[in-house]
């Protein structure tokens, strides 16, 4: 019974897939409710932050926030706010990543960027607007919230703070403006994946284990996994880069690579980097093995990162 | 003795200047321990944040968390954190707005802006690491925090993202984005400026309050106090931009009228708005004068705000 994500795996992975569509609508539906409504003042940025947040991402973030406070034994409720922060602050990355000063992108998911429709100065105040609405629900606990939430938000709000921050999302950032036209060795390749994506992946992973309330022992494994998933992200990203359907990733195919910018393919070869996709999603599904079919929803996420096609 | 700041004016005011320098000192030592070192990877952005947050700024933020802190009783270093967060949103908050897709503005303080010295791509995550920064700094309660202390550290947080967010702070600057050639009424720029200013203003106060564990009826009254001091700040900033020296302001003079940004000055004229400035001052001092010396150097304050030359 606990094994039954190894032991069947093909009625397994349907159901882990149902299980994982059926948060999802969750997600998006606690996202609605964690804006201000369309109508409020200043009606623009409310519009301009809803464009951003509803172009169709995959929730890949708040689904291991969800995934991971499960695999813990925490309530659903309980981490849907650092679920939706974190969406906030990956779409916020994106927007201002898009930007003319950035990477320049003129869509995003198949729509044109945020700058492309509302300007740039609304589209840098998007960005502004998602980071700090965030950490607004992080820190507005319900009233009755007792000692232990409270102390479990605050903790929870640092380390997604910290993924989000220089040492984080942001460093990554700043590595990737610096090496484009650069050559970039496979160590600080990595080392900007980890901090670009990886960080707040992990962050998603470890904020909803802290938020549900798990234990050293959990936490430790989901430390693991999240280790796995956060590069195996990149790795998949670059790959799809160099061979994807542009229709599919919704950009430029192959933009990075013309654009001299280093990725896992350029530095280690498509093969390579295939296998290395394999091999982090097996590190993954053996740190949470341990836990059963409560980690079957860490599990399916870990493979639909490195299956994924767009 | 407890109505000495009313009783005593002259020294009075010599002595809380003095208090006040000694706070600001105080200010400037906590902003560079809560920063990461120059050196910490990646410098580039270490480097251009501290460049922003050390110029030279008058710490007005951090000293009115600091006055309402000690105002309700507070300890000093229970309210340094949100002293330093309100620094760095308010330094953010000037680097996004003096971008080029924003205010365009090439000097501030006297030095060129971010973006003249770092560009545009390092300006943009100059600010939104100190966004960042400051929400981590709030989050980072001390291993020893008690139950309170993280209760209180929570509301705090959310007093302060509310300022920051799209009721505050963000949506003032998309109004002042879209009123640009516009005409704007007088209701229309108190509403822009109690946004653009006076919530983050308010928030120091208020905020400085609720962690320094103020109760209802403290509370209230630099509520009052907090009102009258944030749209004061903004009447007397416009009568600076109109007949100030630009040498004295960092900017250009004038620069606002020419734009055909709507102002105190260009709405209600020269004289009106420096009665307004006068009569906010007196709610100011009026709002905390029953709190006798615990209340100085909020009045000290007020009287900085109103009576600054820049």
């Amino acid at each position: 019974m606990k094994q039954s994500a190894i032991s069947h795996p093909r009625s397994a992975r349907l159901d882990v897939e149902t299980e994982l569509e059926e948060r999802k609508r969750l997600v998006e539906d606690a996202l609605h409710r964690a804006l201000p409504p369309e109508s409020a003042w200043p009606e623009t940025i409310h519009r301009a932050v809803r464009y951003s947040l509803f172009a169709g991402g995959k929730r890949i973030r708040p689904l291991l926030v969800l995934a991971a406070g499960e695999a813990v034994g925490g309530s659903r409720d309980g981490v849907m706010p650092l679920a939706c922060a974190a969406e906030m602050i990956h779409t916020y990355s994106l927007v201002h990543d898009d930007l003319p000063a950035m990477d320049d992108d003129d869509l995003r998911r198949g729509k044109p960027t945020s700058h492309k429709v509302f300007g740039e100065g609304i589209a840098i105040l998007v960005g502004d607007a998602l980071l700090t609405r965030a950490f607004e629900i992080m820190a507005d606990a319900p009233a009755g919230a007792d000692a232990g939430d409270v102390r479990r938000r605050l903790a929870a709000t640092a380390i997604l703070a910290e993924a989000a921050g220089t040492a984080g999302l942001i460093g990554g950032q700043v590595m990737d403006l610096e090496s484009e036209g650069q050559a970039v060795d496979a160590r600080a390749l990595e080392k900007m994946h980890r901090a670009k994506t990886g960080a707040l992946l992990g962050a998603c992973v470890r904020g909803g284990a802290v938020l549900g309330g798990g234990g050293e022992e959990d936490r430790a494994r989901l430390d693991r996994y999240a280790s796995a998933i956060g590069l195996a992200f990149q790795v998949v990203d670059d790959v799809l880069d160099e061979t994807g359907a542009a229709h599919e990733l919704g950009k430029t195919a192959g933009k990075d690579a013309r654009a001299g910018k280093a990725t896992y393919v350029s530095v280690h070869g498509l093969e390579a980097s295939r296998q290395m996709a394999r091999r982090l999603r097996e590190e993954a599904r053996s740190a949470v093995a341990p836990l059963g079919a409560r980690g079957r929803l860490l599990d399916g996420l870990a493979r639909l990162i490195v299956e994924r096609r767009g």
